[in-house]
Parts: C-alpha cells; sequence; structure tokens
C-alpha cells in the first residue's frame, strides 16, 4: 500500500559483532531508522504528528529473515512499505540490500499499536489514518 | 526440549528511549543473554564449543511478541529453552518477564544455522549436537 | 568519597565488534551500569530519588582509558566510587577489571550537572546531596 | 592537521534514552562515524588500508564534552580532523553540530594505537602515515 521509500546509509563498526559481519539486532534498528524514513520523505513526522497528539505507536510484534551478511562500511539501503492497515494497528514491512551488489540481505515487518497517552490501544483518528494511506 | 535456563539481570538506562520504555530490538539482545546463559549454565560455551571448531551459528530467522514493557531499573528474567533440532538448525525460544511482579514482557524465538568457515550450511557434528540436547 | 560498590556481568556478543573484542563505547555503558549498581546497593534510586523529584543528572563530560580488551562471555566487574561533589555538579570514577584475571580494562570518570525540569542548573537539594554522600 | 570532514545524518529512535533525548554514549558511536568518513571521503578504508595490512586501530583514550542535546529525527553533522599524528598513534578530534540551527552539541577526542597482528603497538608504516596526513 502506498509507496515505497528508501533510506541509504553505511555500516557503522559498532553495528559488527565478533563473527565479523552485522549484528543481527542492528537490522530491527534499520527497519526503524526505514521507517522513520517512510514518515519524513513523505512529509510526515512521528513526533509532531503522533507523540505530540498523545500517542505512542509502539512495536507489538516483529520478525525478520536474515539472508545475507552485510559488513562494516557496506552501503546498505533499506526499502519500506505499508502492509496493512487497520482500526487500531497497522504493519509496515522491510527489505534490506546491499546499495551496491543488489544483494537481498534482510526481510522483515513490525506490526504497531495505537495507544493512547495511558497506553491503552484506542483507534487511530482518521486524519493520521488517511496520512499514512497516502 | 531439555531444561529452561534462566537470566536475570537489571534494565540499563542505555536500553530506555524516548517513549520512556526498553527499546524494542533490545529484547533481541536479551534473548542472545538469554541464550548465552542456556550455554553457560550447563557447561556449554559458545566460543570454545562452536567457534574455535571453526563453526558459526548465525540468527537466520527471528519473531518477538511485546505484550508489556520494561522500564529503567526493572529487574528481568530470560527464560530460554531449545525449541527444535534439525540437522543443520535449531531454534530456541524466549519468554521475559518482570522478575518481580511476574508479568510476561515479551515472547520469541530465533532459528540458527549452522555454518562452517567458508559460511557454508553444513550437518552439526554428532557431539555438538548431543551436547545441545542434554 | 564513599564506598566503592562493585557490579559484575558477563560481556554480551552484541558488545564486540568486528576486531573480536568489546566495542569502545560499550564500556562508557558498564560505566552506567556501574553507576546504577552504585545508587541500587545503597538504597538510592535515580528514577525515585532524582527523576521523580524533577530532576535529570546528564553526563556532562567524561573520560575513558583502555588498558586491555574484554572478550565475548568474560566476567567483567564495574568498580564505581564518588569522586567529587560541587553545589550543582559531581564526578562518579569507575574501574572495569577481567573478574577471573583481575586483570584492570578500563578507568573512566563521568561528570553530571544538576538539571530542574527546564533544564536549567540548579543546586543539588540538601537531602539528595547527603544522600550521594554515605 | 589536514581537512575537516562532515558527516550529516539522521538521529534514531533507537539512540534516545527515558530522559528524551539522545544517550551519552551514542556520541562516541557518532565519533566513529565521522572517523569512518574522514577515511571514505578521502578515498581512504579502515578495513582494506589498516585491517588487511595486519593492523588493528583501537581507540586507548576518548573524552567527550556535551554542551546541548540532540533529539530523535534531529539532523546532525559530525566534523572530524586529525589533531595529532605520532609514530604510533595518532589522535582525531570531532565536534557534532545540529545541522539545522548550528549549535554545538558535543565536543570530544579519540587517542588511537597502531597494534600488529599480535596486539603489539608498533610503528605505523610510512605509506599508511603518508596516507592519512593528506
Amino acid at each position: 500500500m502506498g509507496k515505497t521509500i528508501e533510506a541509504t546509509f553505511r555500516v557503522r563498526y559498532a553495528e559488527t559483532d565478533a563473527s565479523g559481519v552485522v549484528y543481527h539486532a542492528n537490522y530491527i534498528i534499520w527497519f526503524e531508522h526505514g521507517r522513520g524514513e517512510w514518515f519524513w520523505q513523505q512529509g510526515r513526522d512521528y513526533h509532531r504528528d503522533v507523540e505530540l497528539r498523545g500517542y505512542n505507536w509502539p512495536v507489538t510484534e516483529l520478525s525478520s529473515r536474515y539472508v545475507a551478511p552485510a559488513r562494516y562500511g557496506d552501503l546498505v539501503t533499506v526499502k519500506t512499505r505499508l502492509k496493512e492497515m487497520r482500526s487500531r494497528e497497522f504493519t509496515l514491512e522491510y527489505e534490506i540490500f546491499n546499495a551496491e551488489t543488489k544483494q537481498l540481505l534482510c526481510t522483515g515487518w513490525t506490526k504497531h499499536m495505537n495507544l493512547d497517552a495511558n497506553w491503552h490501544p484506542v483507534k487511530i483518528p482518521e486524519d493520521i489514518r488517511a496520512m499514512m494511506m497516502v
């Protein structure tokens, strides 16, 4: 649903581990990096449009599958796309590639719940919903 | 399969995020913390028994579901258990609790592939397999 | 000044990097781990005694010196001690050892400023100051 | 000495903490980010030019001073410059700014030692030294 947004950056040394390649949990942080760009590159802003409205969109479920490793200094691209939109939750999906070889490295998705200021699940307001579907 | 191993530790401030609770990717690191204890507390050692034998067990797939948040200073317990053992791969599963309230915070699993020094999938040697099943 | 508090834990795989040893910035997180224990083991609680009183103690300056590397699975001990207490700021110092070999790995210090809810530097209240000096 | 290299990127949510701003140890990772760009933007490559030659340049000492906080989504710029070059060690210095307001956020430096494959300090080869001084 909607556009696929791309973000490209270099692997930091901090993101590698003693096996010589990127530590698996860091791809989950890269999903978040892609998610941020999915907001910004389409004129949305998570802090302004969600947090300052009194909402919070924690991850309630996630999944990732690792295909090939990334190494220090590699340029990687995260592609982010809205997969499903429901009344109180939505799912974004991600594909991470080596930006130079185009090798697929990792795929995954994150499910997010719309919580109010008391951390109760509530319906996503219509205007925010519309903003997400653009 | 086999014993469930527990590891308990306090949440670091570094593990929280601007929403006031623990950032979701850190639970994936806590799975790794539980996995390490699952080795050590049963007399196994990932570096000695796996890496020095020329193998590498990267995560090839993972999943996690978030039930309730952890906060700075909370004592949390990770319970780790072998879920499935196949010829070249195996799956560990995890439950994370607040150690004081016993509230379930997160569940998940990681699948690992046995790779040789050239990063090719190979059969897990019989003695390592036996060590894992204890 | 006051007691030296010890905290011991195992190195996580997530904390290593592609050079095979612990990434340098993670020792700064271990300083924070030691700082937390310096609070808790003496009956203090940063969240309850500082944040809920409307204060915030960000790090304003830090220094660390690396002597020997830590590796995955090593048991490390952080020793934390109050070095200096001034009206609006204080300094804690740290020594990190390999808990088994007693080899010194890293030393350092962090300086903290007492900020109010508007992030302005203010005098540390007398009771909090007394609590810190115990 | 030499050119000052700039790198600009957005703050990740993962880099914030429960106080609402970026966790202090992450600026140390941003120093590393700047250091990588200091290599790449001048045609150098740490992995190819240092690691594959059998050397390793761990941080042996670092210092940082925090002036103002960064927040989620802020664009930050790291400026990196060679401060001192000696026979077996060198120092890089860093300034981190908010890329939009130009507010200085953090300054610091890292000292690096040239170690051989056995982790012994050795003289930096002349050609590598020349490459660094460009």
